[in-house]
């Protein structure tokens, strides 16, 4: 297997995401090869300077750079050249079996589509987030690859959602949530009112509206909602959680016996923080496209590239795809 | 002062929410009296059952009761005897000066508009949310008042806030952000790019989108969302406090020298607590009805009413709806 890897992309390129993809080929030892897409001499210049091995690792030359703020549809357009346009390629070629990129979002959405084309039956590729719970883990799509959206969209998201939780949560039947501000059907904005209706008619397994509330308590497997709402839940999960930690470790630094104490619970607190990182869950899949592009966090670090890699191995194994495909072909 | 409180309304209804009234009004020691509006007769026996003290408390009978799954509109407009109708009526008739109640928020919007009105210039009066931070608090605008709006509800939901941050959070010329998934005007859903120009040429103190993780960083004083991403956002606050305190808690169950350790830690935690606990803010002002409404978590505790009690009593006292007034008519 090859799994080409955006090593431009993301607040620490291309360094950190050259270490990550030296410690998946190291770990994974000879399981698949990773392709390094980027500037050429500045990637064999960083290989050389750390006097990494180079087993199991190639280079394919992208001249061009997509920074963090442009817009992406266009430079996608624009940049043939770039990283996530020539790594997407290669999987749409059949050259490698998975892209992973810790870039920009919306131009390695953009990429794929353009490239790797939907799965039918799939109107809008959705980003599934994985929220780690105490039962095995919360599936929430979409995470923001699309703004705006309409009920059928949130349908799609519903049926990738359960296909992903069977596949990956281990789930039978898994229960599908519609994320609004009430039980009631009658609650909600247009969006989640009128997408309560259809998954209703469904026949998928909807237990009905949920809450915020309901993401880490496992009332359900598969949460729905439009990917404005899924990107301000992801980006406010880190930030409470830095928020709270912040707030114990002012709190110890008051007290001798609180310092003490903490010393005592560091292994609790280390595997608190294990569990909500997000560097061990390694990327988001973007569901739906028609190849597999596993999304990496911006301000992924080696640990987080590597696990995105391992990822995108499993995703390849798992043949979702075909599954579904199948399960598509009724919404058609 | 006189505050009306909707005894029948809340999860824990009448007993905790009588409870919160007699602490408020002993602490109070004679500055306000509370009105209990509610089936007299179960007020009553509950009061002399616990042998509470009646100085300063006062009975309004309210025969029908709106459950929490009533729709709203249709609950408000039948049920004129339900306690929180009378309750708002009592404040329009002046009998009161402010509304407190922790039950179904829909029927405390709708009864607070029927009854009481807007303040000239506001079309949608919104639920101020207070996020404590480590430098005194961020506002968030609308915690769930209304699930569908247009650019120009969140123009004055930026008004209000701003208002109130002056007020509660002693802010000079408090920095508004509006919620999006980027930091560039172009990001975001529809509405929020829309939202985003308006605000631009608003004259007020706007510094662009902002995100999920911001809002616990204190980058801006007032954060700007519609009603539904608002309420989505707080419910999933309590979740992920609930799910953090549950992996310590499991954590330390595993080991002795954890157990000490979190014995040690005890105030850390007490602190921490204290800081999330939503009961310590007492309620959220509904900010843009020509009154002053309250409202109280649905699981609202006896504390929690007690502060919402006093919350009302610092609505009252800081003449926030006057600012209101004056501000708003730059904008008919």
């Amino acid at each position: 297997m090859k799994i080409a890897l955006d090593a431009m992309g993301g607040d620490k390129a291309p360094e950190e995401i050259i270490d990550g993809a030296v410690e998946a080929v190291n770990e994974a030892s000879g399981r698949f090869h990773v392709v390094l897409v980027g500037q050429r001499s500045v990637i064999e210049n960083y290989i050389q300077t750390k006097g990494f091995p180079t087993a199991n690792l190639e280079i394919a030359d992208a001249p061009e750079v997509i920074g963090m703020s442009e817009s992406p549809a266009t430079a996608i357009r624009r940049k043939k050249g770039s990283s996530i346009s020539v790594a997407v390629r290669m999987h749409r070629d059949g050259e490698v079996q998975a892209v992973v990129s810790a870039g920009n979002t919306g131009a390695v959405v953009a990429s794929s589509l353009l490239y790797l084309g939907r799965i039918p039956g799939i109107d809008r590729p959705a980003i599934a987030i994985y929220f780690p719970t105490r039962n095995g883990g919360t599936v929430l799509l979409d995470g923001g690859a699309n703004s705006d959206c309409v009920p059928k969209h949130l349908e799609q998201f519903a049926l990738m959602g359960s296909v992903y939780a069977e596949h990956f949560l281990r789930r039978t039947n898994p229960r599908i949530g519609l994320l609004s501000i009430g039980e009631e059907p009658s609650k909600g904005n247009e969006l989640a009112r009128e997408t309560h209706i259809l998954l209703g008619k469904s026949g998928m397994n909807f237990v009905g509206n949920v809450e915020g509330r309901d993401i880490f308590r496992e009332t359900v497997d598969v949460v729905v909602t439009d990917g404005f709402v899924g990107n301000v839940v992801l980006k406010f999960t880190e930030s409470i959680i830095y928020y709270i930690t912040s707030l114990i470790r002012e709190g110890v630094n008051e007290s001798f016996s609180a310092k003490l104490g903490a010393v005592l619970m560091r292994p609790v607190f280390r595997k608190m923080r294990e569990t909500l990182d997000y560097a061990e869950y390694g990327g988001m899949p973007l569901l739906g496209v028609d190849g597999v592009t596993i999304i990496g966090h911006g301000g992924s670090s080696a640990k987080a590239i590597k696990n995105a890699i391992f990822a995108a191995e499993r995703f390849v194994q798992s043949g979702i795809n075909d599954k579904l495909r199948s399960r598509t072909e009724g919404l058609q």
